[in-house]
């Protein structure tokens, strides 16, 4: 491939002031990358637009509450973001061109990286935008948030929140294929029908609704026994009052705050419920758990065959598209994963007759 | 023991309004209850106030959110509390007059109440006080909170609220035996010179001195690992954006909300450091580690013997003062737990030279 002089990137250039995001980014032109010893250039296809991002567009200021991975982006510096690509130029020997590879890179139409942030992806078709949903971070912490955290266990209720989306629809199928009864939170009616038809939910309940007490009440006659969140608020709400004794809660995260101030806010509150039913909340980040993937990543690719699992995704093209496509993951505009398309993928090239 | 006509009892006649708990209880009279096949008649010596007995007092309605031990009360009924005393008379194979137990009773100068309620206590000298504090309920409570829910390590940060309360300042004791760096919360100077100087704590912050928050911070330098909370609100709060990364949020009760209403809050609301952090906020009840007290009993004995822990309690007289009494517990009126004495201890009366 014959490199460019110059690329298109997006920078980050002003911190959120409302939930116009959009705003935040800048396209800009730059030179390409020198590739330095130990760093590769890749070529970006699929970016992952991931809630933790917001997280990190918070002023320095507000991160006294804990660690975000990587800190609070500068002013100026091309948008950071986690994605699949194919190599273009390499300084590291585990890496040549042509490979394709998964990890943290940049909105950019090339982006040199250190190789430790990569890893190879398997020469299968599909690999790159896979790797991006089921196949990779979404569909680990689906996973683990399961098997692991929560260990839910077939006859059980399974509440997941955000129940259509990158994670949330991931979650709905798992644990239906371990036998429990599973009720989706979606915002619309549209997201709902996705999550009983496509997903095999029991019963799916649409926060826009309202009243999502009463609905989350009927929708869980026996109460509810894991609790997969990663919305929080409202929802987080509605649900403690219904889990059961030694029921689980997993936080995956609480999107529902990422806007709000610092996202610190006071409580938890409902210790009454927690300390009576002996609940047990538990953070949780799939990192914790990289020494499992691969055997996660064989049982969900053998899942895949069976046909009891599929992947879920929305894909935006267009780096120009970025800022206003990383706005739409939370106003809830997609189904699944969404991801953003910046070159064409070469695994879904029409293969040569 | 000449079994007399008519007892003094305290009968729960109204529910709460306000702080003045005392107006929610009667002494009146009866006649000394028949013993039925499978009961005993039970003379109680101490009666402990727990915090516990507050919930119950709510209205029915109010009960919603999750099981109460016994449910609501009654209005009228005889007011149920946990204690030790002497069999005066027995309907059960298992006990004799003369044996001392400890279990469910009732605020009354003799209770009948089914044997099942009942275990009996070792023929040790200063069992009937000891087995409400220590070798009780407060003492099993810290210790399988501190040994096994948080599994806390020596040189972890272990901050515990109510810390000189019936729980909290055998958990102090009890951390520090274990070689933690322990930080109590209570309300009041006196209070806090107690658990430094009688309790060996490393640091005591008062909370009624205000900006708990600061303080809490300058007391953790390096942060919380463990946090034992019986209290909720303001300090759990605090100590939240505290907390270390896997850190260990035992749940023991919400002594802050027990007389808000029905007691359940919104929340919890700070998912967003519960998820980065990783954080186990995990609701506790003793009860659940029944099976395993013969020898968390016999380790609290043995760490006694070596002058690792003592027992701390505030001993008030008279059935009289009850209500009183109770008040007093929500009101921080007492240094460890709170007994009321309803008659002389007989393994305290000078022992014939």
């Amino acid at each position: 491939m014959k490199i460019p002089g110059d690329i298109r990137v997006v920078r980050y250039v002003a911190h959120p002031d409302g939930a116009e995001l959009r705003k935040c980014f800048s396209l800009s032109q730059m030179r390409v990358p020198e590739v330095d010893q130990g760093e590769v250039l890749v070529r970006p296809i699929y970016l992952r637009m991931d809630p933790y991002q917001r997280i990190r567009m918070r002023p320095e200021s507000d991160f006294e509450g804990g660690p975000i991975r990587g800190g609070p982006l500068r002013l100026g510096e091309v948008e950071p973001g986690r994605g699949s690509g194919v190599i273009v130029q390499s300084g590291h020997p585990s890496f040549s061109p042509g490979d394709h590879v998964s990890g943290e890179m940049h909105w950019a139409e090339l982006t040199a990286v250190p190789a430790a942030a990569l890893e190879k992806l398997p020469p299968l078709r599909g690999s790159l935008r896979l790797s991006q949903s089921i196949l990779g971070g979404p569909g680990l912490t689906a996973y683990f948030a399961l098997h692991e955290t929560a260990r839910a266990l077939a006859g059980e209720t399974v509440v997941v929140t955000g129940a259509a989306g990158g994670v949330g629809a991931l979650a709905i199928q798992m644990a239906k294929a371990m036998g429990c009864r599973v009720v989706g939170i979606a915002g619309g009616e549209e997201k709902c029908r996705f999550i009983m038809e496509n997903l095999g939910a029991d019963a799916a309940i649409d926060h826009r609704a309202g009243e999502i007490e009463a609905a989350l009440a009927r929708a869980c006659p026996d109460g509810i026994d894991v609790f997969l969140d990663g919305v929080g608020g409202a929802l987080h709400d509605a649900a403690i009052p219904l889990m059961r004794v030694r029921g689980r809660v997993v936080v995956l995260g609480a999107i529902d705050r990422y806007d709000a101030g610092n996202g610190i806010d006071l409580g938890p509150r409902n210790l009454y419920l927690i300390a009576i039913n002996r609940l047990r909340i538990q953070g949780f980040l799939v990192g914790d758990h990289v020494a499992d993937y691969p055997a996660a990543l064989s049982e969900i690719r053998q899942a895949i065959d069976r046909g009891q699992l599929h992947a879920v995704d929305t894909v935006r093209e267009g780096l120009n598209e970025a800022p206003a496509v990383f706005e739409g993951l939370f106003r809830g505009a997609a189904i699944g994963k969404l991801l953003l398309q910046v070159h064409p993928d070469p695994e879904e090239q029409p293969e040569a007759a």
